[in-house]
């Protein structure tokens, strides 16, 4: 099978497998016991915690959650109502992940105000209104490191700069970003940020916020007071330490996706472009992941798509894969002012370390065939396939 | 060593690791992608569903969480919040874990009214008041199966009757009965219940809420709408399977648990009482788990004893490992009615199905020499040391 869905969740390393084994078989203690068992436990909750720390330059000050979901929720909520006394107004951009969206309309429900900030044909946010929209009352920004579904990157140190001129604390959800391209909380000054170890190589079931140390959040599951009273629950021990771990392993990654991935998907995208007409790149062309690719090819549904590649070994995606469920229209391609057309012939191909260039070669020519057979039945049919 | 902390965590069994390892490898997909390897893991979360179900004859209706911390929060906030307009009243009892009282803390800080149920000597709560307390703006009473310090279990079927007879919503912690005796939702009329799947020989960082299809609750973390809407994330697969395969076991392990761990635990407890002087068992004498042996042994201090303990290879606690963070006195038996002395003198062992005669042999042996000792040194030495 050739895994081009690197976006969704990535496999596991064996290197990271490894390194969990032995807390699924002996060190199997609760980190918050006193007993030897317990203290193994909490130590290597600790290396885990230093793993990360480095990975995104900051000083230990990460809070283990269930995952980016939990910690966007946690950074959100967490913050909105320690801080409800200071002010009620939140900004956040138009083409966030469900797990930041969600949360935001749950708190224009509590008496929140929220503004979705407008981003252009690219998905780069509208820094012009960003600044425009900060109020005395905005205790909060929250916006995303890259984008999930077209791979766009936002300028962060720009933001955060616009962002900390007006005295407001900002959140990143940089789930997509992290262990891909260099991110260093300190020099880019952001206030909180949402990790997830699934998408870089770890387990699914675990993911940190980072959280500056100076911030107050009100927890979200209340109980046992792990974590520093900032989330309770017994950790997931194999869990963080396979995100310690792959946040090590991270590190030495970086350069190879900056190269190798990144040659990699720009030969798939101009080998694409090439062979399939009336197709086009989505999201910004050159502030993107290393590692996505985002297309729409006119005439087919993207749904059709994925099912025909997957029946061809290829494992891909039209969009968000959380937002399947839901069946709705990408919000993503919506904001960026893609019509019906376009957003229904998207697709997204996101490559991991794992891929090779026989892959990429084979994925070109399944995908030209496909998109074919495709525009063959379609209603389109007149409009595009003539011309493939 | 020899691991009598079996209430704070249990070792995850070689067959549940074994069953999950192939999702920590190669089916690594996102349960919420359309491909192949995206259905794989949404096909193995939905065996495990049914496997829990079968463990507690449910109908499927399990939510998936990150653990029964995240699950009771769900259950109290999630309820709490969605009936708001019938009534803001809510009885739970004084010896809950602080994953129920600790989210009982936050609704009254929203504005709900919470009784707290007093408990006799023994840790059994008190019907009558419980009757009392009900009133007609009761929408919830949250009761625990069996407490995880003292061991001692409520009459569930008992409770239910009275609480249904008020047409009042019913639920339960049931983390420490799960999987060590019979639990089953429909014969006990439970509306809401919690589990754990480390508790029960499965990993950590996973968790589900049974929840009666009727009820309607709202989520506490927003997103992607994973399980049904319910509890958004991706789901943490492997966990999942492993907690499938954990409550499949654990089906054929409860006639274990009430014949060979029980008669352990009681050969533990009689040869304990008659070895130590000053020493009483505390929990209901008859009423409570078929591992949990909890004594106070007059004249020492808990946490030195687990210190010697640990020393001598043997990994026991004081109580609730959650709360050692925070290092407050049991408020379970505060609430028994327990002094100071015989909170402090506490010491909580938890066998489980790993645990050999030998073992407890040793403990016995070594427990007596190491309260002799401690007992020499002790402010109290003059009251117990010399009948020791």
């Amino acid at each position: 099978m050739i895994y081009l869905d690197n976006a969704a969740t990535t496999p596991l390393l064996d290197d990271v497998l490894n390194e969990m084994l032995p807390y699924l078989k002996e060190y199997y203690g609760n980190p918050s016991s006193i007993h030897k068992l317990g203290r193994q436990a909490s130590n290597a909750i600790e290396l885990a915690r230093k793993r990360i720390s480095k990975l995104i330059n900051s000083q230990g000050d990460i809070v283990f959650t269930s995952g980016a979901t939990e910690a966007n929720n946690l950074a959100l909520k967490g913050f909105a109502y320690a801080m409800r006394s200071k002010g009620n107004h939140i900004i956040t951009s138009s083409i966030e992940h469900e797990a930041i969206l969600e949360p935001c309309k749950e708190l224009e429900g509590a008496g929140f105000n929220v503004n979705y900030l407008p981003v252009d044909r690219d998905g780069m946010v509208d820094l012009d209104a960003l600044e425009r929209s900060i109020n005395e009352k905005t205790i909060l920004v929250s916006i995303m490191f890259a984008n999930n579904e077209v791979g766009t990157m936002q300028p962060v140190k720009e933001i955060v700069d616009i962002v900390h001129k007006r005295r407001v604390i900002f959140h990143t959800d940089a789930v997509q970003a992290v262990g891909k391209i260099p991110v260093d909380v300190k020099e880019l000054g952001v206030d909180m940020m949402t990790l997830s170890a699934h998408k870089m190589y770890g387990p699914k079931g675990v993911g940190a916020l980072y959280i500056n140390n100076e911030l107050k959040i009100e927890p979200i599951l209340h109980g046992g007071g792990q974590e520093k009273e900032m989330r309770s629950g017994t950790q997931n021990v194999a869990g963080i330490v396979g995100m310690g771990k792959a946040a090590e392993v991270a590190v030495q990654k970086i350069d190879y996706y900056s190269n190798n991935v990144k040659n990699l998907r720009d030969g798939l995208i101009s080998d694409l472009l090439k062979n399939i007409t009336h197709s086009k790149l989505n999201g910004h062309p050159t502030k993107r992941l290393p590692n996505n690719a985002h297309f729409t090819f006119l005439g087919v549904n993207g749904e059709d798509l994925i099912i025909k590649l997957d029946e061809n070994g290829i494992a891909a995606s039209t969009g968000s894969a959380c937002s399947v469920q839901k069946q709705k229209a990408s919000h993503v391609l919506k904001a960026m002012g893609f019509n019906h057309e376009e957003i229904t012939g998207s697709l997204r191909l996101t490559l991991g370390i794992q891929n090779t260039a026989g892959e990429i070669e084979q994925t070109v020519n399944t995908l030209g065939k496909v998109v074919s057979a495709l525009r063959e039945v379609s209603p389109y049919k007149f409009k595009y396939a003539l011309n493939q």
